[in-house]
This record gives C-alpha cells, sequence and structure tokens, in this order.
C-alpha cells in the first residue's frame, strides 16, 4: 500500500487568480491529494436548475494540472437558502420540538422524501459531469453524517417514516404491543398511526420505544448514503467514501461502511480532548496540546474495520480549531505525530484540514496549513517532513493484530437509552479498555459485533454488548483463545426486554447477573486481585469458576474455559492488570509503558509515540516531546 | 392494631397459568396483601367503551382464593391512548409551553373537564363492579399524584380554570388587583380573562400571582381526588386510600387526606438519597446503600398525620430501582429495617414494589421481590423475615408523642415562589430540624397548620411557616410547653404580601424581623451558644429577651414566654443544642446517639435502626450494619 | 457642581395622606431630589385614551412643596394589560421562540412599530402635560433598557425590521453575501426576505449574521430612546437621562447618551457580586457585604464618559436586595461608602432605590430608606451621614485622571459572538485590567473607542477592542505616552472578518497576531517578567522588540515607540506589574495598596475607601472596616 498526503481546499472561497499558487505549494509540500467540492452547492446550482460548472471544472483542472488527484464530495450537507422554499417542511426538529433552521450547515431532516429527492438530484448531475473524469480519484458522500446531533430529528417527515418503519417491522400494532411490553402502563397502540416519536413524554418513554427510534434513525442515514452510493457507483468507478466525525456513535458506520470502498474519519485531537471526553482536570491539562494519546488510535482501528482494511484521516487537525470550549495549538511536532499515527494504524492518506485558514464565516478561528495572510502556518512544515519520510519507507501490507476489541453502535443507543446510572456511557467504556490495553503496548483491531470467527485473535476485549448477535454466539462457542466479556454484556434482548434466563447466558458458562449497580462518582469497591470496580456493578451467581470477588468476598469476576466475564467496571488499574494477564496467558508480551508513550505495529514496524510534555526513553532511544520514532521488525 | 405486609401486582404482565403459583409463594413468604389494578385501564377497557372484566376478575379470584387481600386502585393514572383521540387537548402543558405528551404515564391536566369526565367513569364502572366485593379490603385512587412534576399544568384548560378559580376567590379584578398589589409595575387587569399563567414572563411573576396558581393547582389536584372518592363511596365500604410519593409538595397532602381513610405512600429510601436530598458527598456515600436515616422516618410521620393515624407504605424499595441518577443495591438486612423502621412508627401495612421484576418496558431495571426470572431476590427474604418477625409481636396501640413538628405544604409553595437565596427550600429545612431531633434519640409526631392544640407536646418545632393559621396563633398564646419557632415564621399574609406590623408578630411576643439574608454556601456565622447559622439570618429587634447573638451581639435567638424565636436557619450542631436544651427544660430526655442510630418509639416498645455500615452498641446490644433492635418500654 | 442625594419614590403605593409625612421625612434627611413615574403607566392611563393625572399632579405638589426637586420618569418599560389588546404581537420573543409574556416588565420588543408608537403617545402626553413645569428638574427615558435580557427579540417585529436594517446597511444580497463570507457552507441569499434571524440554527450562525444582529438590536434601542428624546425636547428644556443597568452590555451605551444629557446608572454592588461578578468563592466571600471593591467605581467612570461628564447614580442599593442568587445585608456604613465613592468619582446625585420597602409583588424582599413598617432602615442614617458631610465640602470641578481605558460595546458583542473560548468575555477582561489599576491606587477615566486624542493622558488601556476605528488608530499614530494594547485587538473587520494584513495592524507596529489560543482554567503559563498568562495567549511575529516572552522564549509582550501589545490575558499580578511600569516610565505613581482600600482623586481631594472586612491604615489613619476618608490635594 503507498500512502499519501492531502488537503482540504475550497477553490470557491478565494480569487481564481490564487489556485495555481496554492496548488503548487501543496504539491512542493509533498501533498498528492486534494478534496473539493463537498459545501458548494450554493456554487453548482446558484438558482434552483441552473448549474455552473465552470468553476468547478477550472479548479479541477488547475489542481490536477499542478499534479494533483481530486477527491470530491457530494454537497449534500449544505443545501442552499432557495431549497427552503422550495421544502418548507425539510428541516429537522429538535426534541423539543424547534425546527433547525437555514444559517449553518446539514439543515435537513433524513426522513424528508422531498429532500432526499434533491440530494438525489445533485448527485446525480456531479455524478454526470465528474463519473468518469480519471482526476478524481475518489468521492466522497455528504459531510460527516450526525455531526451537531443531527441523526434524530423529530419532525412530521420523521414521524411518518418512522410509523412505516413500525409498520414493516412488526406488520401489526399487536406485534409490536407485544415487543415493546406496552400492556405495562396502558401504553398499547391500535394502530400505527397512533405512535409519536419518544419526545416530551411526561416521563421515560418506553424504552424499547426509544431503541426503534435509533435503529431507525440509523437506517435513515443508511439509507441517504445509499441513495448516493447508488447513483454514484452508475456513472463513476473510483472508490467511494464518507468522512465520519469522531464519537458520533448516533448511526451505525458499520452500516454506512458497507455500501462504500474506504472508510474516513475527522481527526481533531485538541479539540476532542476538550470536547467530548471524559477525563479528570489533570489529564486534560496533561494533554492540552497533544491531545488524548488513546481517542486517535481508537478511531483509526475503528475506520479500518469499518472500511474493511481500506480508510484514511480525511480532517487532520493542524493547529487550534474553533468549536471547542477551549482550543489551545498543539505542541511542535504533534502534527507530524498524529499523521504517522495514522499510517502506523494502516492509514492510506491523512488529508489536513484545511489549507489556508479562511477570513470569515464560521471556522475563520480554525487553522490551516496556511494563515489567512497565506504564509505558512506551523502545521505545513510538519506535514512536508512527514512526506520526505513517507519516501523513505517502504510500503506496507495490511496486518492483524494480536488483540481485537468488538465494537457496536447499537449497544451505545442502547446504553444511551437506558443508561442506568447517570454517567454511564458505552463510548465511555470502551476507550477505558482500549486505553488499558494501549497502556500495555499492544495494537488492537477493532470488530463488528456481527463477527462471526474470533479464531484469529488470541484476546477478544468485548465490553457492554447489549446484545450478542447469533454469529458472534457462535464464534464465543468454538474459541479457543481469552475473550473478557462485560459487563452489561447480552443483557438486552428484541424491545430492550431483559432476556430470560437472565444475561450473559454465554455458551457453555453458567452465570447470570441477578441485578445491577450503578455507583456515583467517587464510590470505587476494591477488587480482589488489585484495582477497583467504578461506575456500575453486578451480582454474579452460577457455577463458573470464580476469579475475583469484592472485599465481602461477593463475585465479580468469573471464568468458564475461554470466557472470562467481567461484573463490574474496573479502573485502568484492574483492567491493565486483567488485560495483561489475559495476554501473558496467550503468550503475548504486556508490559506497562511509561507515560504518554504508545506503540503501535504495522506489518514492517514497529513506532513509538510520545504524547507526553516530557522525554521519555523507549528501547534506548530518547523521544522529545512530540517525538516519533520507529523500527523495523 | 394488627400489621401486615403487602405486594404491588400486576397479573396483566404474566400468563394467567402463573398467577396461583405467585399467589402461593406470596403467601408463603408470610404476605397477606396484594395491590393491583392501578395501571390498567387499557386491559379493563381496551376500546373505548368495551370493558374486558374477565382477566380481573380471574386475578381477583386467583389472589383471594390463595387468601390474599385485594387493595384495588383506580387506573387514572394511564389513560390508553385512544383517550387522546377523543380528548387531544387533555394533555398537561409545561412551563415552557410544550405539551407533556402520551408514551408513558401521568399525561393528562387535573384541570381538564372532559379527561375528569372520563377518569369517574371508569371509577364508576370499577366501583359498581368491586365496590361491594369483601375481597377488595381497601380502593386506591390514581397512583402518586404529582410525581414527574404533574401538579402544575400550563394548558388552556388549566388557564380557563385558573380564571375561574380567581374569580371566585376575589370576585372582581379591583379585589384581585389590591390583594396582588398590582398597582406595582402597572400590572392590573381589567377582567378576569385578561390572566395569564404565571410562566414565560420576562424576569419573575408577581408572587402573589405564582402563589395563586401553586394554591389553585394544588386544589385541582384534591378536586380530582375528591371525585374519585364521591364515586367509590357511593359503591364501597372499604377505606380509601392514595399513595402519595416522597418528597412531593406540589398539592396538600393533608387537603386530599381529608376525603380519604388511610394515608400511604411510596417510599425508595436508596432512590431518594440519589435523587432528591441535599447532602454532602460524604454523607450520600456513607449512605449509599442504606438511604438516608431520616428521610423516610420524617414521611412516616408525616403520613401518620395526613392519615390522621392510619398509614400505611404501600411502594417499600425491595432492591435497586431504576429511575435516580445512580442506583446501588440496599445493604443486606436495609429491606428489613425500612420495613421494621414503618411498622415503628405505626404503619399498618408495608406493602413491597413489587413482586417480580418486570423484563419490558420503564421499569425493567427496578428490582422486585423475585427476580426476572422469578427465583428469589434477596429482599424476598427479608420480607418473610419480618413477617415471621411479626408474628411474635402484640398488637400496638397509638400513641403520641412528646416532641411535634408542623408541617405545611403552602410554605413549600411560598418559598419556591420566593426563595430569596437560591437554595433555600422548605423541605430541606424541615428535613434538618427534624434530622437533629432524630439525632437526639427522640420520636416526634407531625402536624398539620391548622393545628388548633398544642398542649399535648411539651415541644413544638416551627420552622418557616410562611403565614400561621388563626388556630395555630390561637394554640400557641395558650401553649405552655416550649415552641421553636422561625425563621421565616408569619413572614406573608394574603396575597404573598409582607404584613404590617412586621413578622413574626407571636401572639405575646415583642419581636420584629425588620430585614432579612440569604447567604450563599461556605458562609456560616458562629452562633454565641454554639454551632453556626447558615443560608438564612434575620435582623431582629424588640423588647424579647436575647438569648443568642452572633459574633457582634446582633440578636439571632430571641425568647418571650413560650416561645423561642430563631432568627436564622442553625446548621446541626446548633440545632441539636436547641432541641436538646427545650427537651432537657421539658423534661424529656434527648441525648446524641452514634452516628448512624436511629431510635423510635410504639407504645409498647422503644426499636432501634442502625442505617449505618458498621456495628453500634445501643444499650449493651451490639447492632449489625442495617441492624434492628427492640425492647419492650 | 453642587452634589445632592435623592430617593426613588412610587407615591402611587401608598395612601394620599401619607404623602406628605413621607416628603417631610425625605428632606430632614438631607435628601432633595425624587425620581417618579417609571412604572406609572397604569395608573396615568388607566384605559386606553383615559388619562388620570390628578394623582400624579397631586403627588408633584406634595413633593415639591416640600421643597424637593422631582426627575420624572416616561412609563415605557411598563405597558399597562390592555396594550396587549391593542397589539397582541408586540411582545419580544427569545432565542427558543417563546414568547415574553405579560406579568412583569419590560414585556416589549423594540423592533414592534404599534408599540413603539404607544410609546411616543404617552411620553408625548406627560411631556405636554409636565414638560414646562419647573419642579421637574430633569426626566428620565424608560427604565434600565435591556434589564432582564431585553435587547435581543427574536420576534416577526425584530426579522422584518431586521431585514429593512441589512437591506440599507448592503442595498444588495450580493454586497451582504460577499461581506458575510456567505459563500462558505453555500449560505449566500439571494433576497433580504430569505434572511432570517440568527438563532435555532442547526450549529452556531456566521459571526458576521450574528454581529449584524447585534448592532441591529443595540441600534433598536437607540432609535426607541431617541424617539422619546425628540418628544422630549419639544416640550421640555429641563436635562435627559437614562438609568442604565450594571454590567448590561447588549446595547451602546455611548450612543444612547449621545442623545442625552445626563447618564446616570443603577448601583447594587451586592447584588452584583452574587449575580454577575467572574470571582472565586473566596473572593465572593470576603466582599459577601461590602460588593467587589472596583465594579462600582468602573461603572461610575464609565457613565462620567457616556454623559460627556454629566453622570448620577439613579438606583443606588440601600440595604439587602431580592434578585440575586443571594442576598445579604450591607456592613454598616457600606452604604455611605457606596455613596461617597459616587461623589469622588464625580456624580452630581446619588438616588436611592427606593424610600420604603414595599410589602408587596415582585420587590417587596428588596429593602428601601425605610422599613415597610415605615420606621427607619439602616441606610436612611447613613444617607442622613453623608448629607451633612455633603455640606461640609465644596463644590467640585470636573478634573481629568493620569490613566484612560477604552471601552467599546461592540467589542463585547463581537467576544460574546465568537468568543473561541469558553470562558471568554470582554467585560470580565476589562474589569481585570481596571482592577489592576485601581490596586495601585490610580484613578482613572473611560474613553470611548471613536476618541481621536489619547495625548491628555500619560497611560492608556486598550483591552480587547475588536476593531480599532479610525479615530483611534490616528490618535495612536501621534500618541507619545505608553499605551498598553490587547489582547485580540484590531482582530476584526466589517462583518467579524479576521483582516488581512493580520492584527493587530498597529500604527508603526510591525507585530502580527499568527494564531490564537484559549486555555481552559486551570492553565496558567508564565510571563518571564513575573506572573501568567491565563485564558488566552497569541502567537507573535514581526520586527517589534519583545519585552517577555514565555518559559520557552516565545515572545508574548512586544513595545514599539507608545506601544505596548499584550498577547495575552495577564493575570491580576501580571497586569498590576505591567501598569506600574507604565506609570513609573510616565512619571505617575503607581504603588499596590493594602488589601480592599481603594483610592480616587477629585480635582480638590483625594478620597480613601476600605471595602476590606478589617481595618487598613491610609496615610496615617485608619480607617474601620467600611471606612471613607479623604484629604484636599
Ligand atoms: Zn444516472
Ligand atoms: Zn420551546
Ligand atoms: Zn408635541
Amino acid at each position: 500500500m503507498k500512502r499519501s498526503l492531502g488537503v482540504c481546499y475550497y477553490p470557491e472561497h478565494w480569487p481564481e487568480d490564487q489556485w495555481p499558487d496554492d496548488a503548487a505549494r501543496m504539491v512542493s509540500a509533498g501533498i498528492s491529494r486534494v478534496r473539493i467540492g463537498e459545501f458548494a452547492w450554493g456554487l453548482i446550482e446558484p438558482k434552483p436548475g441552473v448549474m455552473d460548472w465552470g468553476w468547478l471544472d477550472r479548479a479541477i483542472d488547475v489542481l490536477a494540472d499542478a499534479g494533483l488527484e481530486v477527491i470530491l464530495g457530494t454537497p449534500t450537507a449544505t443545501p442552499p437558502r432557495w431549497m427552503l422554499d422550495r421544502h418548507p417542511d425539510m428541516l429537522a426538529v429538535d426534541a423539543t420540538g424547534h425546527p433547525r433552521r437555514f444559517g449553518s450547515r446539514r439543515h435537513y431532516c433524513f426522513s424528508h422524501a422531498g429532500y432526499r429527492a434533491e440530494a438525489a438530484r445533485i448527485t446525480e448531475a456531479m455524478a454526470r459531469r465528474y463519473g468518469r473524469d480519471g482526476r478524481i480519484i475518489a468521492w466522497q458522500t455528504d459531510n460527516e453524517y450526525g455531526c451537531h446531533d443531527t441523526v434524530l430529528s423529530y419532525s412530521p417527515a420523521a414521524l411518518s417514516a418512522f410509523r412505516n418503519w413500525l409498520a414493516q417491522q412488526y406488520q401489526s400494532p399487536e406485534a409490536l404491543n407485544r415487543a415493546w411490553g406496552n400492556v405495562f402502563w396502558s401504553m398499547a397502540y391500535d394502530s400505527f398511526d397512533q405512535i409519536g416519536l419518544p419526545n416530551l413524554t411526561v416521563t421515560e418513554p418506553n424504552p424499547a420505544h426509544a431503541f426503534d427510534f435509533r435503529r431507525f434513525s440509523s437506517e435513515q442515514v443508511v439509507a441517504f448514503n445509499r441513495m448516493q452510493v447508488g447513483i454514484l457507483r452508475r456513472h463513476t468507478a473510483a472508490p467511494l467514501t464518507h468522512n465520519y466525525m469522531g464519537r458520533e456513535v448516533a448511526f451505525d458506520h458499520f452500516a454506512v461502511g458497507a455500501d462504500l470502498d474506504i472508510a474516513s474519519w475527522d481527526s481533531y485531537p485538541i479539540g476532542f480532548l476538550s470536547d467530548r471526553i471524559e477525563a479528570s482536570d489533570n489529564h486534560k491539562r496533561h494533554y492540552l496540546r497533544q491531545g488524548d494519546p488513546d481517542m486517535q488510535a481508537l478511531h483509526h482501528d475503528l475506520y479500518r474495520a469499518v472500511g474493511r482494511g481500506r480508510w484514511w484521516v480525511m480532517e487532520q487537525q493542524p493547529g487550534p480549531v474553533n468549536w471547542a470550549p477551549w482550543n489551545p495549538a498543539p505542541l511542535p511536532g504533534m502534527v507530524r505525530l498524529w499523521t504517522w499515527e495514522a499510517f502506523a494504524h494502516g492509514a492510506e492518506t491523512v488529508t489536513y484540514f484545511r489549507w489556508r485558514q479562511a477570513p470569515f464565516a464560521q471556522e475563520q478561528m480554525h487553522a490551516g496549513l496556511l494563515f489567512p495572510d497565506s504564509s505558512d502556518a506551523p502545521g505545513l512544515a510538519e506535514a512536508a517532513q512527514v512526506a520526505t519520510e513517507l519516501k523513505a519507507m517502504p510500503d506496507v501490507a495490511p496486518t492483524r493484530a494480536p488483540v481485537a476489541l468488538v465494537f457496536d453502535y447499537a449497544s451505545a443507543w442502547a446504553w444511551q437509552v437506558q443508561p442506568q446510572g447517570a454517567d454511564f456511557d458505552y463510548f465511555r467504556m470502551v476507550l477505558c479498555w482500549y486505553r488499558a490495553a494501549r497502556e500495555l503496548g499492544l495494537s488492537l483491531d477493532i470488530l463488528p459485533p456481527d463477527t462471526n470467527d474470533l479464531s484469529d485473535y488470541a484476546v477478544v476485549l468485548m465490553p457492554g454488548l447489549a446484545q450478542l448477535s447469533a454469529p458472534m454466539l457462535a464464534a464465543l462457542e468454538s474459541y479457543e483463545g481469552r475473550a473478557l466479556v462485560g459487563p452489561r454484556s447480552n443483557a438486552k434482548g428484541a424491545g430492550m426486554a431483559t432476556p430470560v434466563p437472565l444475561p450473559p447466558n454465554l455458551p457453555g458458562m453458567d452465570l447470570r447477573v441477578s441485578a445491577v449497580e450503578s455507583l456515583p462518582p467517587g464510590v470505587a469497591e476494591p477488587l480482589s486481585g488489585g484495582g477497583t470496580i467504578v461506575h456500575w456493578r453486578e451480582h454474579l451467581d452460577g457455577a463458573a469458576d470464580i476469579l475475583e470477588t469484592d472485599a465481602a468476598g461477593a463475585p465479580l469476576i468469573a471464568r468458564m474455559g475461554a470466557l472470562t466475564y467481567l461484573g463490574g467496571w474496573p479502573d485502568d488499574t484492574a483492567l491493565r492488570r486483567l488485560i495483561a494477564a489475559a495476554c501473558t496467558e496467550q503468550g503475548i508480551a504486556a508490559d506497562p509503558l511509561p507515560d504518554g508513550l504508545r506503540l503501535r505495529d504495522t506489518g514492517s514496524h514497529r513506532f513509538a509515540f510520545n504524547y507526553g510534555k516530557t522525554p521519555v526513553t523507549w528501547e534506548g532511544q530518547v523521544l522529545p516531546a512530540a517525538g516519533v520514532a520507529w523500527r523495523a521488525l
């Protein structure tokens, strides 16, 4: 696999006579790819039905003539203002019933048929014009589905579509009532047309109702994307991708990804640390200008799975951003580190967002590789350094990690619908497990929840899977490595109901979770092997071997054959200990790394990354803050 | 009085062939009563006007045949979905103007005449069918009035009813304008039809306006309940009750209770600690699995007063619940402790919620006496132990406590409408006083605000009564014990106005509160006798004897005859000291108990309860954590 | 200049036979002015078109006959209820789309033409009746524009007016699109009628859109006030004023003030400390009963500038208020201290709010100079003491301070629209700078942002001016003192765009801010000269001399000629050091004062104020807590 650098560029933001110089400077920095077009609907179709392709034709000419490969986006995340005159009801509606109006982006409801037809029309028009243009080496559909909380819409269009979806799922109101348990609180429906969206109820709605709305909403995103994919495929042979946003779990990225060729995601390490990671103030201060040391890696591995091996970083933070609560600048070297980390996890391309900082509109405080006055911003030199370093490196072949972690979007919805503890969150738990494994120097692969074979992995991590799929249950049945499973595993059946026999009901394991407890911050229960249980604990019984208990001897961790069940949320100390023990048993090296150091193996090299603020020694080599090192394996 | 145990049961949730076994297991656990029916409207009347009594007849048969006494609830808290087709405007509206929709429970506005007629119709139908059935030993109206903040509704129906209510109260707009002081800010009305509900005003509405809306809203609940009571009385001689929810003060429980025969309440000690008690993190961690040691006792005493001596716990937490921010499990023994504590306070019946944990819908994470797979949950054995212990105990006669505390719902509304300090809350203050008394080993009675005779009590506690009733003023005039009164006592006249002469204007006491201060957290002013003043302090003058002052000598506590006035909110140390001194003066023993220990006397026994996590010694006896002990008096 | 005391009085709240005694007691306390009428529309015009002047005539008679000078307010902040029958759509609408309803005050949208006409009508009526009455010595327009967040309205009237305003500003949609950068995210408009208000957008709206809405909204206030001024001027020669509210920055007070003769403001030191100052809990506890030692002074200097030398305190807190989160009472002496501080800053009149505490309606917990029972409240004696002291003092002439600070409302809007860090606030920053200067014993003048001559000031402080005006740039060009400029200075051009060349682009200074960083709480970067940078830091380059750096040597403070640029937000230590150094260089004494002590020079005297809780020594004199001292200069 060849690795390359790219950049996001908005020719429509700049005078046309600046384009050639911009393109030349990209190339001279070692950038070979450029993403364009994804917000340009208003330029392409300034009036309804009146197309202006000229500027885009010329932009592609200039960029391609400079030697750049073009990635072209469909512009459906930003319908122009005139669209609202045609479809006044196309806007999404928030959970309190307020429309989400024009004036920024993503102002559409996925369920609105009229807008979907318009999106098909512009996709078709772009595909016809550029689909067979060899200079376009990939297409991006829309932009960051779900960003700004845009998956769930409580609009009339969504209501109507949800009723239809339910009718197809359940076929009769009686079947729905049974599945949801609507005998409870006299909630039964006589007709699908009586069912509302699960917002504004007096107290919480039926979790089955809320969960089905989450499933429905995710499928609306999948269908919207599939519509674009279907059109594009008829006109182009170029690979298709979508740029997912970090920690966006409101729709099933595996399902969207199944229709695409390449997964890509938008990596903003410092923005994410400030905006969307549960961590202590100390942690946030320590990694202020580096970003969390595991957040990006987790996403890299996730999108490698979503892309079935092929994945990019479509937007890479190059300096301070504008959208987090606080927006410090990266430590010198971090842009290079982040880029190399992506490549170490198997990225084909890392594309910086954006070329030149815009002096106007919403993102004017978002850094680019150039300052607004066109002078070099610090990211540019770091990108250029990576480009140079890349040339000296061999191509890489895909490889497999020794340890796998199973990730499931539906579990994120299940635990949002029914957290049972105010700070229980699926992604948060997964990141804790992933972090513990990384602190042991492990490389991981991420697996989707319908994986039917685990035999390639010596150790498998499975925290919090609400419902185990049939293939996964089968895979566990024959699994001979070591799987760390739980808590809350297999705790939900259809309709978000508690299954009887009680969870986890794992193949061959006589173990029952009879009761669960959520624990407030500050409560930590010692685990007999070391570390503590926080946030969540379960009451276990059954014939499985008890490995660890609480201080009173109540079982917390049990084992039967290949399966170890964790009846609680272990803290970092305990997780590291448990994962290390599993690895040791399976002959995988797993030794705690110095603070801030992380490793990742490709097929050919071991990479080391220092996320810390001070130098750290790795294999006799001193890595400065933000330092990257590698050696051949 | 005989004491008994009961359980809440939903036959409609389970296959009919499971009912006999369920009933038999209840009986064998020592449970003699079962509450049913209160959410079953959709089962009883699946289509408008089409009644299905068969299943309920059979359920009563099965339960009664097993020897269980049935408590039957009217199902008006959960009108079926078809009700909304008949009355689309029956929903309550929240303070921001959004309807509170179908999909959970309590989705009705108390002021909606159409729904009220429907509620009368179903009550009449149930009363006709079962009113003379001797197996039904009590009726419950509706379920947890006010739960989920459902007393206040800003609907068109509420607006119309409020205007009518005001017209009857004031007879003329001029009278209302005078009473409210609408000369202020040119707020006068020319007609009752110009008056709106006190929501969405630019800044705070007139407190008189807001307070009248609170009074009106409370009376709507009273009227709704009275409607059901009137119907039931025509058909049954069985006692009537309602199950009040803990710390629900939005309507006057004394007024609802006056129409009923028995008061009952729903006791969730661990849920309440997490969800609705102001306490330090330390306190919440210490009592994580026990619940606050005074919260239940306060409610027990309150509902003994509301029920004029007759009261039950209608729902007793049996394990972890689902609705609090965090939901840990009870310490082993706590279910027994809570049950015995209720009996020690005079409960006739303690009914566990619920029999078997439901595997579906909103409360599937709420424990029962059985796990969802029908195996025994820990609460069952504790209930059975209490049943056995009860048999060995004599019946008890009502008794009177030596100390009384006056509780007044209207004061809760007054101080919510006009807190003057952001964290000032009436219930919070009452719980502080009650706690201090309990820490001294005292048993208390609670008195309603219109009590006209205090002579049975050596010590009376009267914190924060916004307006002293005429009977209470008369009672104080002749009182010869010791009353601790204040702060904010008698500070409001009609229309929430400040009376002149200024408060507290107590009989025979020359004392004036000229100014008041609210104090932020962290500010504590030393009281000359020990302890501090927090949250609230007053400036006192007058000829009353000054008992205590602040560090600068400004008066804070004054006395004249039987009355001691507290010009501030004493902390726990000071409250204990002041109450102990009053008791000592009156010859009542009042000695601080060890942490977590609480006592309660019945007519025949003294009970001791260890709410702590570690053993504690009481009268030479070691009580383990969650321990209960008693001795004859 | 003569100095006088006044009081706010509501004759309509009291029986007419009480007026003469009230007036006599005012006079005997040394009060010579009385403000009336500003909420009395409902009394003056009880029915539409039916005027009742009698009571007001008689009130003026009584007050004037007692020797009091009358300040008369237009009552447009409290339109009566009947107004809404005439103009149902006159209400403002909040950012979530909810109307802000009748039942308190300020229930009107500034953009509603119908209400504006009504306000003109009542103003005209009052002006005709009393404009030539010599007993009215000043007029107040409306009351506290902007209070309760009433400048921004999202009503249909505001939408329509905003579109018209934009059409006049930009003349064509194309020009607006260019100015706003609407090429971004395809946000271009084809017509002004397509533009919405910047609320309820999916993510943040274009900052240019939001900022123009702020400018528009401010101008609506200016126009509303100008309408009243125009009418009043035709009928009266008395000076006109408006009473601004503390820390109200949603409209341009300089622009409103330009139409008036006198500025006045409403000073609530203890309410402000609790309600609207960012400070540590320690600071808030330390100044609990004194108020922040710099908040009032800053406003005094600001309104001296807004009034072009003539200014009053129209409402002075006399005791505890009712509207802050917590409402403690002033330390004895503080009412006197606050009053003298206003005079030391050049106030002509200090008017207490209010005469007698009202026993009814919203402000019944707000102290007056009398308690509700008409007895003296503590503030009365302190006011009387000031009156006595005033007599012994000479008249004062205006004077000029040696140090100036530039204050700009548009910068407050710019940084609210685009804070870039969650806790970045313009007013907060200005108060930090002002505080540091005051801690050095300095007296300051405040200058508007269009100042064209700085030569009268040896030192000028200019924090955070989003855009430097042409006159200010010219003034800086020729300035020979020492100007401390930055951070974020001149960082915005038209349309909130980042200017190129990049900021600060100061005259004669080769310095560029290439990147900025916002820093979360707890992050502080050492400054080489001492102290730290918090909240905000910038990356500087250019040929200007570097005065100070961070620990790594990166420039943070630069100088060229008279200009020192601060590339960050210095903490109090650093600010004091930097301001002291500038003063020392310019020959101005600037020595740190003891904690809580503050100084202020008039033309004739130096005043000292002890805001602390303990005595402090100043020039050999011991000032007790709340002490005031002065000596001739
Ligand atoms: Zn096609
Ligand atoms: Zn709303
Ligand atoms: Zn005129």
